[in-house]
């Protein structure tokens, strides 16, 4: 689709130039120096901190910029105190030079504090060449406009509605078990999700989908906080345009440990992400 | 067990002294200085490297010391270049201290070149209260007196021996599919295993189970070499003495990128460890 002419009124029946992306804006990061600095911004909290994703997709951008690689391959987050909004210095590390691969360190920085810390391999999933054997299935759902919107969901409920999840449609099948699964069930949740603004999906983006669901024990569980320790997201392929199809697991909660096993099929049905995060269940406020 | 007494024959019937343990005194750390310093011994090597488990391991019980605390939560290694046998430096930072919860990074070096990259989070897992519920089950497979010995059948197969699996009892059902899946089934190992020398399995030596397998694609890919490239270890628990049960498969290859998801069960049924690795399949050698 080419954009309307500068100045001039879209021609009838065109549609709408592209709207700026929020994502792309609200992760840019510009050199200073010897860091980069980057805004945090409010669109992308939960209550006063911003989204986990959001903040690792900042972090591996610049990390992408130092490496001079076009894909992140694996990244994994430490988190470590959350940050608010405004604005934040990462800096980084390129730890090991490569041909294909490099590897780099970074650190998110405000008020002198680290608030994240960052690994990452980057290379050029283009340029990749090797067996492929895809043994895992998409799951089985509805189509999107068959599905439930969790923001409707979740305002209908009568529950406020995290800021950040005004930036995804994220919808589930009607008859999702998330929220109240049986005595031997995993905690699952499974989805389509895209950006709200028309935003198309990335190799880029995946690492921010890839915290995007709300947490598998949510509402299944008493607590009231699943703060993630530990983010590890590995990248498979540059997503086609479209919905992505997510689904996010958790079978191991011990003494309050638990993992979360994410997928992401992109719109042709490939797999384009793998995800594991370690997180904490903390009881409710007050408890 | 009480030790014989010092210098006296043991009574009769009562059993042999416990031998030292290969992997307590090979992961052995010493403080110089500002660094801790190690020793790489052959006996755990592939060919002329050290496995990437054990090198993990040694890189644990330095951060352990420096974060006091007894046990590893989730640790990431980033493997940049093999080391050989000898003396290596491992460089650990604190880099949020805290009361539960202490992050630390460390390289481990070698010949002025860093090997491996590190970051982890440490606590107690004695200590933790929170909910538990496991809805993964442990694989089923016969006992272990039922099963083959890995070694036996690599030895039988005229295969060479990696130095690294005599440091393991590693036993796989008789009706395993590893090294010989279907089309539509996952790359897959399960089977039993311990240290062959009699050492109980631990927190710290489930980061090196988590690699002592052989990978999921050996013998059924044309894949001369499977390198890790990131392992990710989540410890849930410590395991009871006895043997491990582990199970390590391979669902999304895709341009040779593949995961290996790793499971860990205690003699007592508990799953103790999750792991993940992101592995390249470089061609046959000469290929």
């Amino acid at each position: 689709m080419s954009p309307a002419p500068p100045g001039g009124p879209a021609a009838a029946g065109e549609p709408d130039p592209p709207a700026p992306s929020h994502f792309d804006e609200d992760t840019a990061v510009r050199r200073e120096g010897d860091v980069w600095k980057a805004t945090l911004h409010p669109r992308w909290n939960v209550g006063n901190n911003p989204n986990g994703g959001y903040l690792l997709a900042i972090a591996v951008r610049a990390m992408l910029a130092d490496a001079g690689r076009d894909d992140p391959l694996t990244v994994t987050a430490h988190y470590l105190s959350p940050p608010g909004e405004g604005e934040v210095e990462i800096r980084t590390e390129v730890f090991k030079p490569g041909r294909t691969l490099v590897n780099v360190s970074a650190g998110v920085i405000q008020g002198g504090r680290e608030r994240v810390r960052v690994l990452g391999v980057f290379g050029d999933l283009s340029e990749r060449a090797g067996p492929t054997r895809v043994s895992a299935r998409p799951p089985e759902v509805p189509p999107p406009d068959e599905c439930v919107s969790l923001l409707d969901l979740t305002r209908r409920a009568g529950r406020q509605v995290p800021e950040v999840m005004n930036r995804f449609d994220l919808r589930l099948p009607p008859d999702s078990p998330w929220g109240r699964p049986g005595e031997g069930d995993p905690f699952e949740i499974t989805g389509w999700i895209r950006f709200n603004d028309g935003t198309e999906p990335s190799a880029l983006s995946s690492v921010a989908f890839a915290d995007a669901f709300p947490p598998t024990l949510l509402g299944a569980l008493a607590a009231g906080w699943v703060p993630t320790i530990e983010l590890t997201v590995h990248v498979r392929g540059r997503p086609s345009p479209g919905w992505l199809l997510g689904t996010f697991r958790t079978r191991v909660l011990v003494d309050g440990l638990l993992e979360e096993d994410g997928e992401l099929w992109d719109s042709e049905g490939r797999p384009v992400a793998l995800s594991r995060q370690l997180a904490m269940v903390l009881g409710p406020p007050g408890a």
